[in-house]
């Protein structure tokens, strides 16, 4: 079992990654002296809660703590106000009281609809992630908390800090193959945008990953972790460094956004968007190895990096216009210097984003 | 004009009150520094808008802000998720973005509802109270904001300071009577939880209070938001002392809620919640004249001290049961101990409960 730290002074909080950790949760729970007087409430998906949501109840009730749960349909949609409504009835009607912890079991849908829930409940209870995907590796660390708009993703939320994440990593092998991969994205990310090393040791374990073994996934989830708890704790609000996190997503989100979040899974969105990234880059005069070394670790993990060539170019850049990175109507953008560097650029022209998208596209004849 | 500071740290804000501020809005807000690049968005209600939203827009307009606006129904009904969500769409399809303001203008239900915008739009923007009711005095400070949920009132929320308060008085006198002497009702409330002299000015004043003589709206509103903003600003989070600002709200939200929110004005409800808790304090061996003159204050206000006699006792407990000051299913009460001085007790039995909702009862057949 490793443990790691986030730094936020009153706000700070562990991060326990092992395997078997779910089955120990009623003796994390009483470790953070979270109150057994009142209802905890866990929130869960209907594909996760079959297999894991049992065990979380029966650790928590031996030792002493009461449960109820609550079962959202799997998928994005979930992260909707209408289900956020849903699951505030059930917390109501179950009696949560402001010492009341809520439960995220589950990949980022559930963490971030159950963390905005816990952000908001009585303004506020106590929140803690139980992650079950590899790409919650990401979303369950540094607090951001949300649900979309039929018009934008993650346009309604708050930042809302866990007591702590229980990561327990034996939950990871029953995910489907495509969502080992789509989580992989965002821990090559924290590759790119950090640690060169670390990209590089990604694609030297492409195989290891794909293939769960645990002591690599092990080892690069808290790499990862790890990563996102450094860049959080350097600037909790996102004032400024912690945009670097969005390495691919200005374009991600709009490629989710168009494709009514189903076409694409987060982590493939992110994927394009970082491919995107790194072709601005080179337009902008660096060397073309960034785009081609970028393109290929994501490549080798069987992740999309070329443009579907149904979507509208006028269809993306539209959807980007609603995106948070928009400040001041500047187009904002994390673009690579180098493998494992970014840079956070404001004045990207819509015209460069047109002209890689038509890039993008091109690159899909040839694969 | 009179300027209070409410001390929060680095959340400090101040409190301007005064006579025509909102045809100077654009002045505050320059001096404020709140940006021109993005748009303002000014939420409101139908009965406020046709008075006051032009001199707002033509103020901020004149020092260079865009404005949008958004005018929601009067009334309680609008503290809902559904009209929340129907701001955000306004704010997205008006391209606010992170350095947006979003305004308050209006009276405590237009100051809970954007207030929530304001804090969960993108995860937090900035937002400024314009109150135009004599109850905002004590709504719009201290960063309480929510909407309600069917099952209970203010359920869903977030503590979200404004960067300031601009709190026109001229725009009282519109004020329809009853909602007068409701908004004097917490007015009242300040004076008896904090400061007998002031409960004793209230008493003096009552007159010139409930007909808007300037100089006394004045002084009372300044002295009401000066309380409010010290308790506030010693317990920003209500750990503790804050809750001293729910006398009377344990009864008076279960009133309201079971009046479906149109019965009882917030401020009436609260009246009776005060005299049922003076009530409490007489029953458990405090002097009579508690009682005697907390009603009596109330009722030189003609807000109502005695329980309606349709309201059913199981009813009214059924609703205090999804309060937030249940507390680990103990009953926690503000309770008077003399005037100017309340206390926090968390063992409130439901009989005590019982017995003072037939006592008001049968006070009711007395007047
Ligand atoms: N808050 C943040 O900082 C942040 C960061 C990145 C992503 N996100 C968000 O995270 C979401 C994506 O997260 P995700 O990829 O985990 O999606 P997800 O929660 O939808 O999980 C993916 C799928 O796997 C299923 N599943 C989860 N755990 C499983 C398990 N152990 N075994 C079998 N099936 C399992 C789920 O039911 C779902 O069908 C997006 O909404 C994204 O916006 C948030
Ligand atoms: N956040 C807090 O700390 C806090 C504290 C106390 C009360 N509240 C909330 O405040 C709400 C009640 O506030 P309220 O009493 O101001 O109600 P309100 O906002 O509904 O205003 C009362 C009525 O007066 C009208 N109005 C407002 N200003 C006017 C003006 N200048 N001229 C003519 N008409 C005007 C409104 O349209 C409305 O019909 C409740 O929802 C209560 O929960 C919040
Ligand atoms: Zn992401
Ligand atoms: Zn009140």
């Amino acid at each position: 079992m490793r443990t790691l730290q986030v730094d936020l002074g009153e706000r700070s909080y562990p991060i326990y990654i092992g395997g078997g950790l779910l089955n120990e949760a009623g003796d994390y729970f009483e470790r953070h002296q979270l109150s057994k007087k009142s209802p905890v409430l866990i929130v869960t998906d209907d594909h996760v809660a079959p297999l894991y949501l049992k065990r979380v109840e029966e650790s928590l009730g031996n030792s002493g703590f009461t449960t109820v749960s609550k079962v959202v349909k799997s998928g994005e949609k979930s992260k909707s106000l209408e289900v956020f409504e849903e699951v505030m009835t059930a917390a109501i009607e179950s009696g949560l009281d402001r010492r009341s912890v809520v439960v995220a079991l589950g990949g980022g849908v559930v963490g971030d609809l159950a963390g905005f829930v816990a952000a908001s409940y009585m303004r506020g209870v106590a929140f803690v992630q139980m992650p079950t995907t590899i790409l919650a590796h990401d979303s369950s660390v540094g607090g951001k908390v949300a649900v979309n708009h039929r018009l934008a993703k993650n346009m309604i939320g708050a930042f809302h800090q866990p007591e702590m994440v229980l990561y327990d990593v034996d939950t990871l092998q029953s995910l489907p193959e495509r969502e080992v991969r789509a989580g992989l994205s965002e821990m090559i990310k924290h590759g790119l945008i950090w640690d060169a090393e670390f990209a590089e040791w990604c694609r030297e374990h492409t195989a290891d990953l794909l293939s769960l073994d645990p002591d690599a996934l092990g080892y690069g989830l808290t790499k990862g972790c790890s990563i996102k708890a450094q860049v959080v704790s350097e600037d909790e609000k996102e004032m400024g460094l912690r945009a670097i996190l969005n390495l691919g997503h200005t374009l991600g989100h709009a490629l989710e956004a168009i494709g009514g979040y189903g076409e694409f899974l987060h982590g493939e969105a992110i994927s394009i968007g970082m491919a995107a990234a790194a072709r601005i880059s080179v337009n902008r005069g660096r060397d073309r190895s960034l785009y081609d070394t970028t393109t290929s670790i994501l490549r080798g993990f069987g992740l999309p990096t070329v443009m579907p060539g149904h979507l509208e170019e006028d269809q993306i850049i539209g959807a980007m216009m609603h995106d948070k990175k928009f400040k001041e109507q500047q187009l904002v953008f994390v673009l690579p210097t180098e493998i494992g560097k970014v840079e956070i650029v404001s004045d990207v022209k819509v015209e460069e984003v047109r002209r890689v998208i038509s890039e993008l596209k091109e690159e899909g004849h040839h694969v």
